[in-house]
C-alpha cells in the first residue's frame, strides 16, 4: 500500500515513459508499477480478451502453438507495459477485481474493493502486469492470467452483471461497439451487408440490423467458410448468406448485386478479422451509402484511396469502440435473444 | 501504336502484378507497359502532384537534397509500377495531355487526344512511366517530368479549365475532395476546428466552413507555426487562431476549450501532414461531434482506439477524395474568392 499517493493526470499521461508528450495509446512504452497514483483504479486481472485482428496475427506468428502464443503476449506486455499488439496496432480488454481506489475518487465512484468489473477502454492504453499466464483459450481469444492493471480516471469499466457469466460478458463487452452504431446506422427497409457476419462482432450486428431493417429490409452475411455460412443460416437472421471471400472485391460486389438486383447495399459492417477487405467493403456499397470499419485491420489510406479510385462517394465511418450506453444495449441482447445467448454461452463460456 | 487492343477491366485488375487477386490500388506491383488495353486511356504527362503526407516523408528521408528525392520517387515508381508510397501508403495525382483513347471507349467519353486533363484517381493506383524528371519543386509538393499515364475506364478526370493555370488547378484538385465534405458537414451556427488549417486543404476548409457556418458560427484554425496563423489571421475567414501542435493533444484540446468556454468543437477537419494527431483531434471535439480525417497520415487503430480510450462517442470518418462535383466545387472557389485564388497562385503557380 502506497503511504503517500502522487496525483496522477486524468487522462493517464502520467504514466508515458516514450516518446514523452504523447497519450498513452499512442505511447510506445508506459509505466506499468503497480503502485497507483491517487485517482487511480488498482484491477486484479481474471482474464483478457485479446483484439480478434491482434489475436490472429499472433496466432499465425506462433503457427498455433500454445507456449509461443504465451511467450508473444508476456513479451509485447514486457516490452510496452500493456497489450498493444506492434503489428495491428489494436489491445483488447479484460476482466478483473477492484483490489485498490485511489483516494482522490472516493465519493466519485460507484466502485468498491473486490467489485467484479470489465474495462471498456483498450489494453492499448492500460498498464498491465502478467505475473502468470494460466490458460490459452484459442478459439475464444481468451487468456487465462494472474497479473494487475490499472484503470485511469477517465476509463470506462462495466460491472460484471449477476445474470450474465463472467466470460460470456468479456466476449460480448469486447465488441459492444459494434452493434450499437448498427443501431444507429440501419433505417427500416435499408439493404445491409455484415462481411465477417459469421464471427463474434459479426453476429451481434446481423441481429441488431435485421431488428432496425425490419421485414421490408433484407440484411446480407458474408464469410468464405461453409460453417459460418450455415450457422447465420440456423439463426435465421440474415435473409442471404453469401460464401465469399471478402479479399476478392470483384466476387464479393458481384455476389452482393446477385441479390440486390444490381442495387448494391445501403450500409456495409465490416466485422473481418483479417487485412486488405477494405475494396469488398467500398465495391459492395452504393453510391451514398455508408460503411461502417468495425476491423482494426482496417487500413486507412486503402480505405480512402480506394474509394476515391472508384469514384465511389460513399461515407466511411472509423469503428469508434465507444457509444454511449454501448454496454447496457450489448448485454441487453443477450436477455432479449434466447438464441443469441445459447449461441455465445456455447462458444464462450 | 497497338494494332489489335486486349480487353480491360473497369477497374484496372488486368493490371495487378503482384499479389494477384487483389486491385490496382491495394497491390504492390502493377504494370506499367505504356501499350494500352482497349478501354483505357493513355496521357504523357506534365507534372505530378505527390500527396503532402507522402511528400513530407520523402523529403524528411531524403533530408531535403533534390538528387536524394528524385532518386527515391524514380525508384518507388520502378518497383511498383506506380507513385504508392510504402511508408506513408498514398499517392497523389497528376496532370497531362491525351495522348491515346482505347477503342472501346468511343462514343462513351468526352475525351479527345490532346486534350489537357487532371486524373481524380490516386497517383496509388495509376500506372505511370516517368522518362525523366524535369524540375522537383519542393515547397509546391510539385514535380514535372516527362513520362506516360493509365487511366482505367472507372477512372475520374477534369478537363482543365481555360481560366485558371494548370499548375494551380493541380494544386487545388488534389486536395479537391477536402472542401466538398467540409460544405456537406459544417451546419450554419457551429463551431469548427481546421487543424493544419494554414496548408492548401486546410485554407480551403477554413474558408468553405465560415461560409457554412455563418455568422453565428466559430471557426477555428490550428497550426504550430507563426506564420500559418498570420496568414490566416490575414485572410479573415477564421474567428480564432490557434498557435498549437496538434500533437500535443491536451494543449490543443485546452486551448480550443480557451476560445469555446469549454464547449470545444461541433466538427473537426484534420488536414495536417504529419503522423500522431488522431488524440488531439479528438480531445477537442466534443461528445456526439463529428472528425473528418482528411490527412493521409491518420492511423485508423489509434482514432478508434484513442476515442474508446478516452469514453468520446464521436463520429469519426474517413476522408475520401472524392465527393460528387468536387473538382467543380473545388475550381468554383477560386472563381468566387480572389482572396482565395491570389494566395493560390501566390503559392503554387
Ligand atoms: N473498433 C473497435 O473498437 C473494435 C473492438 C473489438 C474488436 N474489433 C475488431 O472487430 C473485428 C471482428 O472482431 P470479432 O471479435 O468479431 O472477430 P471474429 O469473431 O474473429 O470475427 C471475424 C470473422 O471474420 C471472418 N473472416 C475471416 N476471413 C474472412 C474473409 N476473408 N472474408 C470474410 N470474413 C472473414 C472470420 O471467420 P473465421 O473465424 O472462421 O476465420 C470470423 O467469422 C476484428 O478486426 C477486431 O479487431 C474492433
Ligand atoms: N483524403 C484524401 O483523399 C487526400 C487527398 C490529398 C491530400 N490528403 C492529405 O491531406 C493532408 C493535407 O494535405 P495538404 O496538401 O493540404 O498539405 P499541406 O499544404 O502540407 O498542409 C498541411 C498543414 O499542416 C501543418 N502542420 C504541420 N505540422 C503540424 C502540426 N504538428 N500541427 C498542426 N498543423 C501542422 C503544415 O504546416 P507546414 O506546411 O508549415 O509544415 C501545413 O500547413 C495530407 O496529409 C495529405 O496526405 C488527403
Amino acid at each position: 500500500m502506497n503511504a503517500v499517493f502522487r496525483p496522477g493526470s486524468p487522462y493517464g499521461t502520467h504514466r508515458v515513459l516514450e516518446p514523452q508528450g504523447v497519450m498513452p495509446q499512442g505511447a510506445w512504452k508506459i509505466d506499468n508499477t503497480m503502485s497507483i497514483f491517487d485517482n487511480e483504479i488498482l484491477i486484479d486481472v481474471l482474464a483478457l480478451n485479446i483484439d480478434a485482428a491482434s489475436f490472429t496475427q499472433i496466432k499465425q506468428e506462433a503457427a498455433g502453438d500454445l507456449d509461443r502464443v504465451a511467450k508473444i503476449v508476456q513479451g509485447i506486455v514486457e516490452t510496452r507495459g500493456k497489450h498493444h499488439n506492434p503489428v495491428t496496432g489494436s489491445g483488447g480488454m479484460l476482466i478483473g477485481t477492484v483490489a485498490q481506489i485511489g483516494p482522490a475518487l472516493s465519493g466519485r465512484t460507484d466502485l468498491k474493493v473486490g467489485d467484479k468489473i470489465a474495462t471498456l477502454v483498450s489494453l492499448s492504453l492500460t498498464p498491465l502486469r502478467i505475473d502468470q499466464i494460466v490458460k490459452i483459450h484459442l478459439d475464444k481469444d481468451q487468456i487465462d492470467i494472474q497479473g494487475q492493471a490499472v484503470l485511469f480516471e477517465t476509463g470506462l469499466y462495466a460491472k460484471l452483471p449477476a445474470d450474465i457469466d463472467e466470460k460470456l460478458a468479456l466476449a460480448i463487452l469486447d465488441v459492444a461497439g459494434a452493434p450499437a452504431q448498427t443501431a444507429r446506422l440501419v433505417q427500416p427497409g435499408q439493404t445491409v451487408v455484415v462481411i465477417g457476419g459469421g464471427g463474434k462482432s459479426g453476429t451481434l450486428c446481423v441481429y441488431e440490423a435485421k431488428k432496425r431493417a425490419g421485414p421490408s429490409g433484407c440484411v446480407i452475411g458474408v464469410s468464405p467458410f461453409e460453417k459460418d455460412c450455415a450457422r447465420m443460416r440456423q439463426l435465421g437472421w440474415a435473409d442471404h448468406t453469401l460464401q465469399v471471400d471478402a479479399r476478392d472485391a470483384l466476387g464479393l460486389m458481384e455476389a452482393v448485386a446477385g441479390v440486390t438486383q444490381g442495387r448494391l447495399a445501403d450500409v456495409v459492417i465490416n466485422c473481418v478479422n483479417i487485412p486488405n477487405t477494405e475494396m469488398g467493403s467500398i465495391l459492395a456499397t452504393r453510391q451514398h451509402g455508408t460503411i461502417y470499419f468495425f476491423s482494426m485491420a482496417t487500413s486507412f489510406t486503402a480505405a480512402a484511396l480506394g474509394a476515391e479510385g472508384v469514384g465511389k462517394d460513399v461515407q466511411m465511418i472509423v469503428g469508434n469502440g465507444y457509444a454511449t450506453g454501448h454496454a447496457d444495449h450489448a448485454l441487453g441482447l443477450l436477455r432479449e435473444s434466447p438464441a443469441l445467448r445459447a449461441l455465445f454461452e456455447e462458444l464462450y463460456v
